[in-house]
């Protein structure tokens, strides 16, 4: 496989380069909730049955209602990097890609080396509109940089006319619902918008997501992906997830937030961006504080294409903003 | 989506046609072991993260000592289905693909939508030997027709010769062990064996199955569906499963395949092939009978193209073989 980019989680990596059991690291290299609801019960049926219509069914009706899709119905599909995976095939092989940049490195890995032109550009202005294909993460991974609604419905409209796609990667959305384009999906049918479900509900194992498109496009992916292909658990669990009122998920992810945003504060780091979901400190000692934690056998993510970024996720409680912040403490006394 | 195969499982349709709840219906329209082992305890940090290198690294591990790959460690992916799918992409597009037919529809409905031109074969001496890519199901579904694995290793090496792959689908495999090919892959660069997860282990619900093939066919396949395809339960449940002794499983899979046969020889049923997870019937009022049977709530499984078959699964208990008798009687006597 060519160009695998180094993603968070890599906790059993870091173990063995730096000591401790895996199990007593605090891991801050993801953007997951830390705090995910208690699993709903999975029946019996769930485990030994393929996934039949009527469970995919309701699944996505709760993800209509969840996302608030209007007339569509979002696919359920086995993870968003699944889709990801397949948007070189919607592309039109003749025509450039455009990925807002930087940005979440599977965009950039997938349609390049499906052999696709691809333009990184840094604003939306700079999207030339007869792109096949421009794909834009908003809130933005790792600089929670948000693109308007507005500004970014326009831009579908310009490359409408030239039968381009806009791909907007919502996968840090779920804490700011106002900001989504969900709703505007039904009325825009070259409009794509991608949904993760185990990054809110902290539940990233299951491997699932949702697309939101127009009918011919989610048609397309299906036929790709083939039947069955999202496991029944997956389902289930998002079912259940997805009906029960998000506020207290949202409230405690906020609280959790928080408590990252004062400890990174109190040691005078430099928070240049974030969502609701990580925190991006920018500092000319990237890599050495990263190692720095790694020694205190805590995990950040670090970036090949952006060496003074350094992205901390969540922790789970307030112990383990203390056990960050004293780890920064001796950074700051170094 | 095109040409969508009407598949076993369907018991939501199936109930709403004929009455019941679709908890009381038996199910004997798929292949699965209807005795499943109890699952095996899930840690939480499987559902919270990523499944990771370590997690998948032990899965493949198990899954080479159960199969007895040898030198390959089987690729875990998202069900065989995953990589059904995938298979056009492997294809040399100026070249045909055979098909040892009928078979499980799945393969003629895949390669022949991507636009590749397939053909069905009744014999393995049928199959032009400068196929690109060849595709047979061993034991068959849903004739259980056997083809003994010397004649296989044969066929693959004549395909060899003009750079053409065999494909094994062994998902009807695990009870005897001793007809795959898992074990001659090593050193044969163009045999690729597929093999199911859901079906032995009656956990259809996880989307699991293994690929056994040459590396560079692995690292293609990996790099289509991308990092994190299957979910860490899949890949929990299957390292632990993998692990253990398979024998109990299947003396209860040939028990209940025992009682299945005595139910359909004492209704004078023809049965006409099968495998250790189902069996074929061969009667003219097969159509009148898989509606007869649906009228008892019971589901079995017909086949558009050969409309004097019916496809009997295993039922999970004596009870139920009981059940299905009493269905059939008041078919043999009507």
């Amino acid at each position: 496989m060519s160009g695998r980019i180094v993603h968070g989680g890599g906790i059993g990596a870091a173990a063995a380069l730096y000591g401790g059991h895996p199990g007593d690291w605090l891991d801050l290299s993801t953007g997951l909730n830390p705090c995910p609801p208690a699993l709903p019960a999975i029946p019996d049926r769930i485990w030994h049955r393929l996934p039949e219509q009527d469970l995919l069914s309701e699944t996505r009706h709760a993800a209509r209602t969840f996302y608030g899709s209007g007339d569509i119905l979002p696919l359920a599909v086995p993870g968003t990097q699944s889709v990801i995976q397949l948007l070189p095939r919607l592309a039109d092989r003749g025509r450039r890609a455009a990925i807002l940049s930087p940005t979440y490195g599977e965009y950039g890995r997938v349609l390049t080396s499906s052999g696709l032109a691809v333009d990184a550009v840094a604003t939306l202005d700079d999207v030339d509109p007869r792109s096949g294909q421009v794909v834009v993460v908003n809130p933005n991974n790792p600089t929670g940089r948000l693109q308007a609604p507005g500004n970014l419905l326009s831009l579908a409209d310009r490359l409408a006319g030239q039968g381009g796609f806009l791909v907007v990667d919502e996968a840090f959305g779920d804490c700011t619902p106002e900001t989504s384009l969900a709703g505007a999906v039904a009325t825009r049918p070259n409009l794509i918008v991608f949904r993760s479900f185990g990054k809110f509900f902290g539940l990233a194992g299951l491997r699932l997501g949702f697309v939101i498109a127009a009918d011919d496009i989610l048609e397309r992916f299906a036929d790709w992906l083939g039947p069955w292909a999202v496991s029944g658990p997956a389902l289930s669990v998002a079912t259940d997830l997805l009906s029960a009122e998000p506020q207290p998920l949202r409230r405690i992810i906020s609280e959790r937030r928080a408590g990252l945003g004062r400890v990174l504060a109190d040691a005078g780091l430099n928070v240049e961006g974030g969502t609701s979901l990580f925190a991006l400190v920018a500092d000319p000692c990237a890599a050495e504080l990263h190692a720095h934690l790694c020694r205190a056998h805590i995990l950040t993510r670090k970036f090949d294409y952006a060496p003074t970024w350094l992205r901390f996720g969540l922790a789970p409680d307030a112990a383990s903003d203390e056990r960050l912040a004293a780890a920064l403490a001796t950074w700051s006394a170094r």
